[in-house]
């Protein structure tokens, strides 16, 4: 049973109450305490070593992830993060420096971003590192953005480019919490979402909770260096041969199936895409934005090419898988 | 390096914001979020396998607990829970059905306090189980309550009795939620906390927090029935010798140190001390409610028993120690 078998098996069951406005399966939940105007977020996500980080990651970056990711996930609903708490799970043998490292990458991405870091836990994980970090945040009641809102017809669009962040970008990456803000302040965003279980995985997660298929463009797709140099093997559990040289993983392939990205992915109106390529241009200068496709009524992930139209099958990484 | 250097060393560092009421050191932080009347808390903790739960435990009874150690922390506060969010590693080959029943438990026990479980994170932890818990409450503005309010001549009391946690009750314990949201509107309780640790280290805790010291009778101490028969060894990391068979823990020293009561510690102003008690006998019939001891003026934490005052030198459970 895959990670998103056990989810769909996992979400029913949960109870609710009535001040969720949105429970498990969107980026972050969203919940309703009466706060003046705004939207309460709440999000939780572990980084585990052999897994998210190797052994010879620097601890800073490994304390710097283990917050971006929630912060992405805060940035996916257009909201601002403001406070954290930090479990630790840690073998018995653990260097202190270790931790202070740890802490120093994790501090320094909360104050840049004006989050506290209000508490947390260790506790004892013999054969590896666990960290567990869990996120608030607020959004303005209107501007909250979900999963959900894509509509036929819609262009997508991605930030920044994609594929190969294992070859270093995902420890380093900056959740795109301006970005977000500044698209959800000035252009109706129907839906939208961040990039982590590779492209091909999360448009379809987006696809799913909007009842929509869609068409991707596979000449738009802005495919990362990493992703075009990447000398690590196929192999990626998407039972596709390896590249032309039997050790590389396709670039393209690379973009879509590739996981750990941290780009918001958006759906606009139609109507919308110019404009919002040229204010983009304006206000972020430093960060492409691109349109790759297009929402569909009919079910199901397409990809066009000089070829013809024809089902994406490609997926992302999957625990467990 | 203990836990507790660890933590002691990490808080100074932690970044902060003006909506910070409480930060890391007490049992949940507290947040002004401009909540009308009312404050957040925000707390998380983790069990793993080995650590807090056997293999052999039922899997139902360790979802309980996962949550239930978070909601013991709501309690301290005396605070209401609301949301929960559970992130669960799992080894790569674990059965559904362990999960389904891990969930089982917890659900049963939110669905109880009426909290909303709205997500969370399903990741890779090769060997064993950890299930990290976050959770959200509130509490009325004036009637949260800390570990930093104790005063000198204090009452001290516990709820319910102490030690031998691990021959069963660590996994079926409820927290103490009606309880301590009723001992704050009915009474000005000065300062409180759960009882995890141990009491004898959690007491300090409590002192440290508030600047005092304190004086156990050791006579008064609820020992639970657990501790009295408890045939488990001695070798606590406490020092002492074993028991008089060699081969158990002394029932006082149980109660002293054994980690994982959940009970509440809390102090009054001696002059409430015996309303206090009758008004819990009337309430809650079927929970002990003890005065054992009192606040001190002297840093420091005293036994007395028949042979006169000494200093307790015995500890709870460290990590890592």
């Amino acid at each position: 049973m895959s990670e998103f078998e056990l989810i769909a098996r996992i979400i029913p069951q949960l109870p609710r109450n009535e001040s969720v406005v949105v429970g498990a399966g969107d980026d972050c939940a969203v919940l309703d305490f009466g706060i003046a105007g705004r939207l309460l977020l709440f999000k939780t996500d572990a980084v585990v070593e052999g897994i998210h980080f190797t052994k010879e990651a620097e601890p800073e970056k490994v304390g710097h992830k283990a917050l971006a990711r929630c912060l992405s996930d805060v940035a996916a609903m257009a909201g601002t993060p403001t406070h954290a708490l930090v479990t630790l799970g840690l073998p018995r043998t653990f260097e202190v420096g270790f931790v202070d490292a740890i802490y120093r990458g994790l501090n320094r991405l909360a104050a840049r971003h004006e989050v506290a870091v209000v508490g947390g836990e260790t506790t004892t994980n013999p054969e590896r590192s666990f960290i567990s970090v869990s996120v608030l945040g607020t959004v303005p009641k209107e501007k909250c953005i979900l999963r959900s809102g894509a509509k036929v017809g819609d262009a997508i669009f991605v930030t920044g480019t994609l594929g190969g962040s294992l070859e270093g970008k995902h420890l380093e990456f900056e959740p795109r919490l301006a970005e977000a803000r500044w698209l959800a302040e000035h252009f109706e965003i129907h839906a939208m979402m961040d990039i982590s279980d590779g492209l091909a995985s999360d448009l379809r997660h987006l696809m799913r909770a909007s009842g929509v298929g869609a068409e991707l463009l596979s000449t738009a797709i802005p495919i990362s260096r990493a992703a075009r140099s990447s000398r690590r093997a196929a192999g990626d559990g998407s039972g596709l041969p390896a590249g032309g040289d039997g050790a590389r993983k396709p670039p393209l392939l690379a973009a879509l199936t590739d996981g750990e990205d941290f780009e918001l992915l958006l759906t606009v109106a139609a109507s919308q895409a110019v404009i919002l390529l040229d204010a983009w241009k304006e206000r972020f200068a430093d960060l492409p934005l691109t349109c790759i496709g297009r929402i569909m009524a009919e079910p199901g992930l397409l990809i066009r090419d000089k070829e013809g139209t024809r089902p994406l099958l490609e997926h992302g990484y999957v625990h467990f898988a």
